[in-house]
């Protein structure tokens, strides 16, 4: 509570539901991890938070930016930022995009399958790739490894078909899973790209860089580890592993700004339903903090400022007329807690405010039409 | 896919994805909704669409509405419609939201605790209650009984808190649950309310109508049974059971909006995955289709116009760079589907645009603050 009340000193929102992202914290994350990874680049994944101040301040602390869609690249350019500090990290890209991204300067694409080789190919002429390779998401608390990757030997053949077609093998990515707390998750997959690695050395198509992806975990209910200890395990075999020739590269979202954030919340309800005592809050899973959907299941903690007394378990729940709208299942909360008392929930400066216009990418146009219809936007 | 292309015969964008929203549908929905409950009121989930020219469609067509914000209010408001042609139903509701609608001059409001009754007689004086009742949600796909609803004798006791507070007992309310394809489901439901109906009429406190609410389903992958089949089984029970005493209500969202939206979306990438073939399109679950998350899992109907060909097995997805980013696991699709071909993915009239700014909730506003902070929204 005190980090809370030091950090809700300087707000001068009356109304809630409101995010506070603490710029010292957005700092010192950005700075902790250049440090920790000496001599590589740090891209931020633009799809964890889009805040045009947050991209800002990310900027002049010389983080540079993983991009999913051209939405992205134009909110990057609105705060100064140079194609040079982008990377396009989407395995799969809208075609569109990659047109857009090109033209703008973007040299670094992403691929994991043949068709989206051909598609830079076409679209991204002497383009730089990274291809994704598929790594165990063990220890990640929402596994990633199913919808995208490729095998070392796809990508090994997929190279081959991009140099065919006048692009530039450039690197490899992986990604253990978001929010994984073991170290060596990254080891492991590290270990995985080797053989590869070697096998394009030998083969005439040497790697610039090995982008190790994001995963750096946020503090939910449980301790994590810190960046510097996954850097540790990481930096202890890299030289060996990779000696010298090898850029590091690294990609955290949620490790830049997850711990930055809380949402400022206010009970508007309270009653009891089936045994359970449930507490209704003025935003929820579908303004933010889609976490808590029962299928990512992310234990947001929630604070209150009644903190001496006596607690009891709650579902904090979001004012909406649906029943998947419910922040946490069971959280210990004061007895008291009413209408008008205050919540405040983190951490919750990662994967909230983007989701209003997720991967940089909007809702779909709607249009009525029929036989007699007004055909228009 | 014959009706498909009647209906996109006068589309004139030629850039996926757009929703593309049938009026005549819309319109022959609402005479359907109006016949099949003669003498009743239908109240539109404004929820399930917001569009603005949904709205005036509806308005036309003698369609009143059932709001869950003063943002619902407004857009409405703006669509010419006036508030004795609202009730606002969302059993909990942000306490600025009342003060509006109220001052706006909204007057039914409906609750399922204490405290919103409380809160209701403070920010609403006078007010028209309508109390939501838990009931069965059997056969329904998406339950809504654990977060809403109290039991008859609870309601009976907040009928007699509210009167004391000056509040005006008016109805019953209940909610089947999302996409119930058993009529019976809502015969249950009033069988259920029977006892409260007659112990509140010979209390001296007799309710004017009984709001059967909504949970009428659009065909997914299965048939189900339509409006008229349902309002059949309602009505052949209403009159010797709440004889000539309650008006009828019915509060339909999807029922009036599902079947009369396909969602024109392009394949954007191909990739053959441990065993599995996936599809990737430009549009996905968080960006309009997120019944199709794994936890909704709503089976899409998804088509395409090459209609003679082998069909196998693929997964679509979205464009996000998240795994959670599935439309559908598994459908039967072309064999020969590629880049830059195009899929039609319906019902997908409900709960896809209104998802943008769901409930009429708009997203937390952010700022950044800290020691040094620029304070602001």
């Amino acid at each position: 509570m005190d980090e809370i009340h030091r950090l809700l000193s300087g707000v001068r929102i009356e109304e809630t539901p409101f995010l506070v992202l603490d710029e010292n914290r957005l700092r010192e994350n950005a700075r902790r991890f250049r440090a920790a990874f000496p001599g590589g680049r740090v891209f931020f994944s633009v799809k964890a938070n889009n805040h045009p101040q947050v991209l800002q301040l990310f900027a002049e602390e010389g983080i540079d930016f993983d991009v999913a869609s051209w939405g992205e690249i134009e909110l990057l350019a609105a705060a100064g930022v140079p194609a040079e500090r982008m990377i396009f990290s989407a395995p799969t890209k809208i075609p569109r995009h990659i047109e857009q991204a090109y033209r703008f300067g973007v040299r670094v694409f992403a691929f994991d399958s043949e068709l989206e080789v051909e598609k830079l190919a076409r679209l991204a002429p002497g383009a730089l790739l990274t291809a994704r390779i598929a790594v165990d998401n063990e220890g990640s608390f929402w596994p990633l490894e199913r919808k995208f990757g490729i095998s070392p030997e796809e990508a090994l053949r997929l190279f081959e078909v991009a140099i065919r077609l006048g692009l530039k093998p450039h690197g490899l990515t992986f990604h253990v899973g978001s929010q994984n707390s073991d170290p060596l998750a990254w080891v492991r997959a590290l270990e995985r790209l080797r053989p590869l690695w070697k096998a394009l050395q030998q083969n005439g198509s040497p790697l610039s860089c090995i982008n190790i992806g994001g995963g750096f975990p946020s503090q939910f209910d449980q301790p994590v580890p810190a960046v510097e200890e996954i850097a540790r395990e990481v930096l202890l075999r890299w030289q060996g592993w990779f000696g010298g020739q090898a850029e590091l590269w690294v990609e955290p979202g949620r490790g830049l700004v997850g711990d930055a954030g809380v949402m400022v919340t206010t009970v508007i309800n309270r009653a009891r339903r089936n045994g359970h005592e449930w507490l209704y809050v003025d935003t929820g899973v579908f303004h933010g903090l889609i976490e808590g959907l029962e299928m990512f299941h992310f234990p947001y903690n929630i604070l209150s400022k009644k903190q001496d007394e006596q607690r009891i378990p709650f579902i904090v729940s979001g004012p909406t007329c649906d029943s998947a709208d419910v922040i946490r299942s069971e959280v210990y909360l004061p007895a008291s807690l009413t209408l008008g008392d205050r919540l405040y929930i983190f951490p919750a400066g990662a994967y909230t405010n983007s989701l209003e216009r997720y991967n940089g990418i909007p809702f779909p146009p709607v249009m009525l039409t029929g036989i007699k219809a007004k055909v228009g936007v």
